[in-house]
């Protein structure tokens, strides 16, 4: 039943197609603006400030499209009452910004530590701007320590009160917009071809890095040619078009996150996977477990379980129900068949331009799931000794339940490789 | 004069060699407790505290060894009065935590969000070790923002006064031992490797990805062969041995900071590289301005320039001096050629375990240069539509003044690829 060579994925046009639906094209200036503005309105007044300050490059990226590379040397967006956008860089990523950013304005500072705290250059700032003299919005009390930045408390500088802004700039990010969910969809695209080329490429003797650095390698320059290239990473943690191992290759696939080592493959192997593709700054999540070899009895009783538990995970998503009834219903399964010592974690996370984001479909998260929201549903299964297993596919809630917007085969047949 | 073919650098004996100098061997056990017991007896009296609560997974990583990817699922190490460690993982991490971490006890708390916030359960783990009723010293109040975690302040959870260590810890870090001296001197020489792959790999009509591929895999291969494989990742930021270009490729090098873009290499080309190894956790810096094809005068003038400020700021390095000393003799020399148009930075940073730590060669950094600092010194010059023109090295601060870490020709002859 395993599936033959794939096609490349053809080209798609560009701008919105015949069907109403907003092709791969990037996010675009009007999206940006109306972010900010939907951010200003429902967390100003909440919060009783007329400016909300960022620091975390997801949400600066989300408002802007600027990505860069976090550092010590900090980087902050200010939004204005009406959602106008300032961005408060060094003076080393100043033209950077000024050619990239979505803003109405880029302010540079000279360098961290500097003569004068950037933070206090920020604040100085915001009064030049005439806003934040009573109380500022904030995601994060300062910088956040990254990589040798010193953190410093932004109320510590300032009279002004400061305010958390909470949970709701999570809660607007994770509604999709139609354009946010083509680009999703066309990531997943990307991801399926190249989690083919990677199982097609994997054979026993070989090593991790060789089969990995192939399919990686071919699924990105397809993936650039297709979208138009030269490729530009806009993704915070996915690089290209990827399909990769992670290091969880036979037992050593029971450590749900182990950084990935130079393996070799062996017949008898369990392994999981996980592709990706970043297209445009949107990713998306597919994983499979594969076996090298005709699987034994014990590795078909674990893939049979975490199949029907993924199966469980997908039935129970739709508009209306609490995240957490998706974990529970996973637990009950668990429960029944005694498989906690297989456990290690919840069902799956909301993901979008961020890798892992709320909602979390897990016991202790308090929210309801709505259409829009878009999620991996991963239940897992881990076996000392003999690896791990699990499938997490991308879903998107729709009225009615989901739509999976990952497409590759799940069932044993197709996942077993010749040895 | 550009080098000929440069074979492999041939295999180092694991251990402690015949001159006393330690070789490529991870840190071992007798030196991460010595780090733990370090920290209590510097910081614990000053911050009037019996225990330490770290977040930050570089700092982990400093006192454990465990490399892990930080996600939304807090991971904290506790340190006691005597220096003894329980590391705070979520149940997901528990197996991997305890194959690898370098300490006391492994404690698991189920998932994030969960029944009960892991900030609770990490409070209750310090009561039940008797520690941190009055006060607890930490790198940050809270577990910082990562993925989709919404932080909350560990002293909004508790009465115990929570008191920041400040700069104690990247102190304490500034000061490389002898053995973390030998790993980034055999970074350094693997850094050196690739990017020799890289120059002879550079040559007009091919694209930076294919360049970048096939000089890392080849570098990460003779790297794992020598310290003796299967490789694993043990650094943050640096997988394998590598060079790179970050898309600094013709007038994008412009941009300090780009990411990537797989631009194709076109004779007349400035070209900015990166190149770095990861031995056993341990990182180096080696970066060159080349030219594709014979430079122009314009390019010759910002290259020779760029040479004479790496110079004078190597000559400025030595014990006793204060760092901004030799950020202030870079800026003199800029100052006297005019060069402020084209300045963007400082002159360099700390390294070691992370890419960039204190001592910050920079004007605001107070702090003075001590024998066993390894630092980067890496001035640069930018030039919009023409490109970026920095060498970057790795130093030890000796006690008469550097010993270059990095071994890569500097001169434009070297750097001057046939177009």
């Amino acid at each position: 039943m395993a599936r033959g060579g794939e096609a490349v994925p053809g080209p798609r046009r560009a701008g919105v197609s015949g069907n109403g639906r907003v092709g791969p094209v990037p996010i675009g200036p009007a999206e940006y603006a109306q972010r900010a503005r939907t951010a200003s309105e429902r967390a100003l007044g909440a919060a009783g400030a007329d400016v909300i300050v960022l620091f975390d490059d997801q949400y600066i990226q989300y408002f802007t499209g600027f990505v860069f590379s976090p550092t010590e040397r900090p980087i902050a967006l200010i939004v204005g009452p009406d959602g106008e956008r300032a961005l408060f860089v060094p003076r080393l990523e100043l033209e950077h910004a000024e050619a990239l950013a979505d803003v109405d304005r880029v302010v540079a500072y000279p360098e961290y530590p500097g003569e004068t705290h950037p933070l206090e250059l920020l604040l100085a700032e915001t009064r030049r701007l005439g806003v934040g003299k009573r109380a500022i919005a904030v995601d994060h009390d300062g910088y956040p320590p990254v990589m040798g930045y010193a953190p410093v408390r932004l109320s510590d500088l300032t009279d002004a009160k400061v305010v958390s802004l909470g949970v709701a700039l999570d809660e607007q990010l994770a509604l999709k917009s139609e354009h946010e969910v083509a680009l999703v969809r066309e990531s997943a695209r990307w991801g399926a071809h190249a989690h083919r080329l990677l199982q097609d490429g994997t054979k026993p003797g070989l090593t991790e890095d060789a089969v990995v650095g192939a399919a990686c390698a071919a699924a990105t320059r397809a993936m650039s040619a297709s979208l138009g290239g030269p490729y530009r990473q806009r993704n915070r943690w996915v690089r290209g078009a990827l399909a990769i191992y992670r290091g969880q290759i036979g037992p050593a696939g029971a450590f749900p996150h182990a950084l990935a080592h130079d393996a070799t493959f062996r017949v008898g192997d369990t392994l999981v996977t996980g592709a990706a593709a970043d297209v445009y700054g949107y990713l998306s999540e597919l994983e499979r477990t594969m076996f090298l070899g005709e699987p034994s009895a014990e590795q078909r009783h674990y893939f049979d379980h975490m199949l029907a538990l993924q199966d469980l995970c997908f039935a129970a998503i739709r508009p209306g129900v609490a995240a957490a009834s998706v974990d529970l219903a996973m637990r009950a399964y668990v429960d029944e068949h005694s498989l906690w010592p297989h456990w290690r974690h919840h069902v799956g996370h909301g993901l979008g331009q961020r890798i892992h984001e709320s909602p979390f479909l897990d016991l202790g998260y308090e929210g309801v799931l709505e259409a829009g929201m878009i999620l991996s549903v991963e239940p897992g299964l881990y076996v000392p000794g003999l690896g791990g297993f699990r499938h997490s596919d991308t879903v998107l809630v729709t009225t009615s339940g989901i739509e999976l917007l990952t497409d590759y085969p799940r069932d044993l047949a197709s996942l077993t490789l010749a040895a």
